[in-house]
């Protein structure tokens, strides 16, 4: 994509409303553009980073085999009456009449709709188990969003809920969970800690929470470092027959937020210098659910002795427009985003140092094409700005990849390769430097 | 994708409340489900095939330049009051209040929001063109909702603006994503034709709508029949540079929906034998709105001629999810659905006729291997259902080619290939039946 062509409305300055780097690098990079409060138009480099994360989430899902639907923002209030919810819910929930006067609610979460759909499908335990799951924008009137896309009201949520004939089966549906989103997190690039949380309204009696360490986080975290060293377990295409004894090793270290850590207990279990105390930001969150919405629902099955019983139930969220934050949270510098490769709106930033000389035109049209050619994405800076601004923007924007060329290397068949995490450079011939990042990227 | 391992409720018989052949077949096939009075729940089969047609807009779209963005589904009133529409929207429009009283409302479409993100960014001629687009579910609360998908309340709709300095430019842009849109719908495998319509409260002075013809269309349409025969016009890859001449050629014959129709025009323009009337699916609507929005929003540009004007703007929409029933209702028989093989959301149906036949397993894992192996996508119908069953759920489902295996064939390393849309049956070795197929259909 040529910049010339491209919308890519970056900023010089920092927005004085932003208080945390993400939300701030996100406006500047031109990622989203504020509607309203905590409601979000996504520019086209924030779009291209929000569907790389949903295509890493999704490829982890299929995986596990779990389905792929995708339900309505708009839900009928009489579902969550089914489940008591609809008074129980707070002022969180956006809630309207349809012009038949019929009390609709934008969906802040789809239990009950999931719940729905299981019972109006699914009869016999022959046809479990079964993990369905869907992206969608959910909206939950937040009285004082902030932190950008952090605590937005209107967000993206990837909500997962798994259907299983009795609680055995359903903790092991919970345990695969597990696994997948640590799979999930590591792919992201994230080291992610499941901590065991409280289930609070949503029901059920076993939970976890994921957190990622970055000095904004909301909550205090505690935990103890050996988790850092058990990656390799989920991180190596674990086989699904294992995935009890995965769970068993990554659930067995101390780890909690704020509202369960208990000081004795951290203290005894982790040793001193194992102790890790940070701040955390929450960035998935799976429950088991026990048969609390199929119960109250009617969402019945045949089990094999005949007997009428309720679904057990599990969900299993990803806050998917909040993990672009997030990401940045955790990756950036005083020059703006750095994005892992996988994630990154475009591989590599093309830097035209002399747009309008005739020579260096022609190498960077010749490496533009050949890394196209190659499978790379490759964002063109190819405008008139000077070369100072041009840096700017690449740097901001977080390509993980920068391709420089000027008038003296284009006369020397020559460009520049610059990684922006570490910033080191290296000078390569043009006639390689194509295949060269290939097999690096790629 | 094994069916045992799938969600894929189809049903037997036809629900007594959809009218059309559209809404009929994709509740029986397990396309969709209701969740509300026009408001659906996309199952698996549903969700595949709207992604498919999703990826074919924006691939499309992305040849002509246009950029993807993604605006929120929830907007803040204020910004229709500043055009007007706010008050002149009738009860389509879903209002509500947020928690801080403030006046929001679920978006019935998007030229208010863009109008605000094109003024927030973009100052000067030098910047422009733009086409911006996104894919976003929108809410139009319909007095009687219907026929499914095709007149739902919730639904997904593909909307593109274009930016330009004057008029002239902002109408070759017109005749660009007309020329787009004619491709695009070439693509789905429809012919659409380009209908000469009223603007209505969008303003503007210049537009087009796009029918398909089905005996269930909602419009009377009349047009010359000359038009069918110059699809190699738009469809073999137009050089960009001769947009204006394909856009005289496709807009030049009689074709007019019943608002427009006169019939001493359509009798003294188009010879007897030349007349189709038939019944019109809308598709696509496209708008040359000139300054509306942008001198009642104040989205100024700087001219050449250091002027400030106001931008010219067009709008393009397609029904994406109503796309999914105009296919069905194009193209479907008594059996089921049938879809082109760039929609469908599988290539290939394998049956097995004898599950839990040794030979006739094994003939099948070695084909569902294979076909994944090369590229094309299988679903398995592997569950232990009589094999009647199975081929009424392949053909219900209307995957376009069905690869068929028994006991007999099985021992004999054969296997039958039907296409679904002719009946026609071949006998093919299983050892080169997935080349075979691979070659027909990538």
């Amino acid at each position: 994509m040529r910049v010339s062509d491209y919308f890519l409305p970056t900023l010089k300055d920092n927005p004085s409303d932003a208080q945390i780097a993400s939300h701030r690098l996100m406006l500047r990079a031109g990622l989203i553009r504020q509607m309203a409060s905590g409601i979000y138009s996504w520019l086209p480099l924030g779009l291209k980073v929000l569907k790389n994360i949903e295509n890493i989430i999704r490829s982890e899902l299929e995986k596990s085999g779990a389905v792929e639907i995708l339900m309505p923002t708009i839900q009928p209030a009489d579902l969550w009456r089914e489940s008591g919810r609809y008074d129980a819910y707070g002022p969180e929930m956006l809630r309207m009449k349809d012009r038949h006067n019929r009390d609709m609610l934008y969906g802040p979460t789809n239990e009950e709709m999931i719940t729905d759909i299981f019972r109006g499908t699914v009869r016999s335990y022959k046809k479990l188990p079964h993990i369905l799951y869907h992206m969608q924008w959910k909206f939950r009137d937040e009285i004082r969003p902030r932190f950008g896309v952090m605590r937005g009201r209107e967000f993206l949520m990837k909500d997962a809920y798994s259907f299983d004939i009795d609680e055995e089966k359903a903790r092991y549906s919970y345990q695969k969970m597990m696994v997948t989103y640590l799979r999930i997190f590591a792919r992201l690039g994230l080291t992610a800690i499941p901590m065991r949380a409280e289930t609070g309204p949503i029901g059920g009696d076993l939970s976890h929470e994921f957190h990622v360490l970055a000095p904004t986080g909301e909550s205090a975290v505690y935990f103890d470092r050996a988790f850092y060293n058990i990656k390799s377990l989920y991180d190596e295409n674990p086989e699904f027959d294992h995935i009890e004894s995965v769970y068993k090793e990554v659930t067995k270290y101390y780890a909690t937020a704020d509202e369960q850590y208990d000081e004795d207990e951290f203290f005894s279990r982790v040793s001193e210098e194992n102790r890790v105390i940070g701040r955390g930001i929450e960035i998935g969150h799976i429950f088991y659910l026990g048969t609390k919405y199929s119960s109250a629902m009617d969402a019945i099955v045949i089990a094999p002795d005949s007997q009428e019983v309720p679904v057990h139930m599990g969900c299993y969220g990803i806050g998917v427009s909040r993990m672009v934050g997030a990401l940045i949270e955790a990756s950036h510098d005083e020059k703006g985003i750095i994005w892992h490769k996988d994630i990154a709106p475009f591989h590599i930033g093309l830097i035209n140092l002399r747009q309008g000389n005739e020579a260096t035109d022609a190498a960077c049209e010749k490496l533009y094409q050949a890394c196209i050619n190659a499978g790379l994405t490759v964002l063109y800076h190819d405008t008139d700005d000077r070369a100072g601004a041009k840096f700017a923007d690449i740097d901001l924007t977080g390509l993980p990849y920068q391709l420089i060329v000027g008038p003296k290397g284009a006369e020397q068949n020559m460009a520049e390769v610059k990684i922006r995490a570490t910033n080191e450079k290296r000078e390569i011939s043009v006639d390689n430097v194509v295949d060269i990042l290939r097999g690096e990227i790629l």
